[in-house]
């Protein structure tokens, strides 16, 4: 008898993580804003209300179903009931601008819309670029939510008005569940699509890497779960669904607000975050946080890479702090940061190779090859020096850009995914970030990675925050150009930052080509709807500020 | 873009958990018996090598390869490299008597047997009954290894004759990785079987499930494991797959002496071990165990239910003791025990719930639906006190039994695969096995759980084993009978054993029928080839030494 005769063919289906009697039968909650509490037996009610609330207006297998709404309960609901039914639950990136909202949503091919009344101004302005758009359920925080002309009705409303359970259908485990837009820094927002199969996949392989460390994240269903990345963007990493599978408390902040969430840091006795970089640099300095116990507070940065200041007053505050990899084409966890003991043991400065360990993008995560290779696709060297671009392979990724079949196979040249970040792998299987293809700074001759310079520039004591861009030279090819941040009550001067980065390049830490022609100091770096550095916007920004100067 | 039109189709494989760079790159070691010691980047390359190897002697897509062996590197070697080919690894009971090994090798269609040295009397008196073997591979732990007549040669030589690296093939992920033998207790035994998705899903929710707890279990990458469970059974539990992509340090018995598995706790520092409760039993009252500090030792309890005063007696030793639940057929762990915080907060008695939580099978591990049904497949009520058989679905399980559709048909009747087992599952989703379908005793109108007439039966002080079997009677239709072992220097009385039952029944803990009628002493008890109760034999024994008594 083969598998393909089993009597019972098995399919990795959404439903199955809600299935599970942990996540049905947890006497955890899900907490919204500290306010609502919801128990895991009426989430799950709520989950199959929803999903009758949507069929009811049509939505079925096949049916785009988007969401604009901040970090909430519904979201999560809308996590588990839309790829329930069958159909794909569209992500909203709310900080995009009007026009790509529109673009995004019309694209998607959404046909039902869930909308946070903050947004109904912006659906007002582009409601009439939405031809496919037939029903809008609005949801609000409000006991008496505002009637809304043109609307199906309130969110609460709809999900009363049908039965407390409903079989979801059954089907193949690679239809379609989910898509998102990914705003690269050219051209219009490219659509991204996961299965049910990877989900789950990805709910199993995080869980797994997840928990795998011994020495760093121990995360069990004993722990406090807040998210704070929006839930938008990449599925807030898989996480969501890793809680709900595990049947932990959970924890969701509504609109990011750093008091908000240091309240709820401190009142919910949350225990592991994740986030990227702003985000834990706003909160470690809001003054809300100054009284908060923070120790064994497990926060997993990703996003960007984690620079060193911010993982070390973390660590100073007994945050334990470590890097994850990933991206919007990836579902999105690639590595993660493990503390390994074999390795520790070994090490003369165990703390100085800990921080190392923190810093680093980690190991290739659960069933995620990760290669670096050069531009003819063979491996470099896994001696922690050796530079390539980082490729890969999961059950996880993308299979390509909706609609958009040259980008999708610009993204899969050679049966590999191509991250166009540029990385080394040491012999203990440890991938470091050095650069995006687009940011490396190419100049006299030498590659220079744009992130570890703004690691320099950051150590400097006046300095909060930095981007290094490279602008074009007709001498040098390229030269680097910072923006900085000064740290309040700071004034940076140019010329010691300099000063201070030739140090650097004087003790041989990096090459003296990599010192900046020039320190440009702002009120804000700029930064993209995800909260990344535009170095896109920087780079002009620069190029038409300066007359690069020769070194 | 759908799925199927993916540029890559990531396939779930056995070579994936190999590939894993924290499997390749760990500086941890896989020990076997505390002589050899292989770093991780050995074990891979004997892998590879082993490929080669069995690839030389033709074994290709679909090739059965039979491994006859103690616990050892070179098992664990055959577990990666065999399906990695394509082949299918059978696993040979060793126990079974030479007849049925006989039958189960013939059966599975094996080319090629990896046999060790200790083994090989019996193949010379089966050889003549295995006409489809080609090739017979000596496995021995002696530096230089006796000439076999008749053999392909010594397992290390011909790993030494191939390169150190092999190019393993791309293939379905539904493709068949292993099969083995189960023994029922009635006819021949039946061959079950395992794909690589399967193994590959199956380590992945065992790990998740395994780390998922925070309050037992605890188990990561910096543990020692030591498998105290033959590798030939049910893969070892799955546990070798997990602890490989953990790249945990890993320690494999050889031959099961008390004394030895003693001398590696202490040596080896294990921290993380499975077993029968047979086992446990045995180690906790060996001499050598006298001294050992077993504090934080975590082991996982299976193929019979845990009985308390061995869960006690094991605490006791600062044991970190748990029950975990499943079967051949269902690759195998379906359930395990989590100590859960959200329900012990609330309990007035907390280490008794600790204990009755550590006692039960547990709750259904990731992505595992187990079901307690009536005849009519309807749900019993999840009270903890209703019964009916466990049936479960997951995607682990097997299709059925090999060339016997009969059987496979009603192992999976309904859609649902039957375990042949009676349980209850509680509102918190725990299930605990009340007793086999064919061993609970029916006398005087009442259902009996001879498991639990046993755990009463065992709390009596002078008694060490015990296993209860209901015989047919007129009157009553069954009644109970107990066989006993006592504990060392004790002495059992039949009637104190009796009054100590009936006191229980007077609590009202059981029904007064169930107390055996006789209670028969012996110096063991009657076992399965892998350990378990055979209570078929004792049913045989005690018709034939007892005329049932009335009550």
């Amino acid at each position: 008898m083969s598998a393909a005769q089993a009597p019972f063919q098995y399919q990795l289906l959404i439903k199955q993580i809600l299935k599970m009697p942990i996540a049905q039968a947890s006497r955890r909650q899900i907490v919204y804003r500290g306010d609502l509490r919801f128990s895991y037996p009426q989430f799950v009610e709520r989950v199959h209300r929803l999903g009758g609330a949507l069929a009811a207006l049509g939505a079925g297998m096949g049916s785009r179903v988007a969401v604009m709404d901040w970090d909430s309960h519904r979201y999560l609901e809308s996590y588990f009931a839309v790829p329930m039914l069958g159909s794909v639950l569209m992500m909203v990136n709310i900080r995009l601008s009007p026009d790509q909202i529109a673009y995004t949503i019309d694209h998607s091919g959404a046909e039902i819309l869930l909308v946070n009344v903050d947004f109904l101004p912006v659906l007002d302005a582009i409601r009439d670029r939405l031809p496919n758009l037939r029903e809008v359920v609005v949801m609000s925080d409000a006991a008496a939510p505002p009637a809304v002309a043109g609307s199906a009705g309130d969110y609460e409303t709809l999900l009363a008005s049908v039965p407390a359970h409903r079989d979801f259908p059954d089907f193949d485990e690679n239809t379609q569940a989910t898509t998102f837009y990914t705003t690269g820094t050219t051209g219009l927002p490219k659509g991204v699509m996961f299965s049910h199969r990877q989900l789950v996949l990805h709910t199993l392989a995080l869980m797994s890497t997840l928990m795998m460390a011994g020495l760093n994240g121990r995360i069990s269903r004993e722990d406090v779960y807040m998210p704070l990345t929006p839930m938008f963007h990449v599925h807030a990493w898989g996480f969501p669904y890793v809680a709900t599978m595990m049947g932990m408390q959970q924890v969701y902040i509504g609109r990011f607000l750093p008091d908000v969430v240091c309240h709820l840091l401190r009142t919910e006795h949350v225990t592991v975050s994740h986030c990227v970089p702003t985000i834990m640099h706003m909160i470690l300095n809001a003054p809300a946080a100054k009284d908060i116990d923070l120790t064994g507070w497990r926060v997993i940065i990703g996003g960007s890479a984690l620079p060193r200041a911010l993982c070390e007053a973390a660590l100073a505050r007994g945050v334990d702090i470590y890097a994850a990899y990933g991206m919007s084409e990836t579902c999105p966890i690639m590595t993660m940061t493990q503390l390994r003991g074999d390795i520790l043991d070994t090490e003369a400065d165990r703390p100085e190779a800990e921080i190392r360990m923190r810093l680093s993008a980690g190991m290739p995560g659960v069933l995620c090859e990760v290669r670096v290779v050069d531009e003819a696709m063979n491996d470099v060297p896994h001696d922690g020096a050796s530079v390539g671009e980082v490729v890969a392979r999961s059950p996880c990724l993308t299979p390509g850009y909706a609609g958009n079949a040259e980008a999708s196979a610009a993204l899969w040249r050679g049966g590999w995914l191509h991250t166009g970040d540029i990385g080394t792998i040491d012999r203990d299987g440890f991938l470091r970030i050095v650069d995006r293809v687009k940011d490396v700074i190419k100049t006299g001759g030498e590659w220079i990675s744009s992130i570890g310079l703004e690691d320099i520039v950051l150590t400097h004591p006046a300095i909060s925050e930095v981007a290094v861009v490279g602008i074009a030279d007709d001498r040098w090819g390229e030269r680097p150009v910072a923006f900085v941040v000064a740290k309040p009550d700071r004034l940076v001067d140019e010329e010691a930052v300099r000063a201070h980065v030739r140090a650097h390049a004087d003790a041989g830490a990096i090459s003296r080509f990599a010192v900046p022609d020039r320190i440009i100091v702002v009120d804000a770096l700029d930064k993209t709807s995800v909260g990344k550095l535009d170095k896109k916007v920087m780079r002009t920004k620069a190029t038409a500020m300066i007359t690069p100067a020769s070194v």
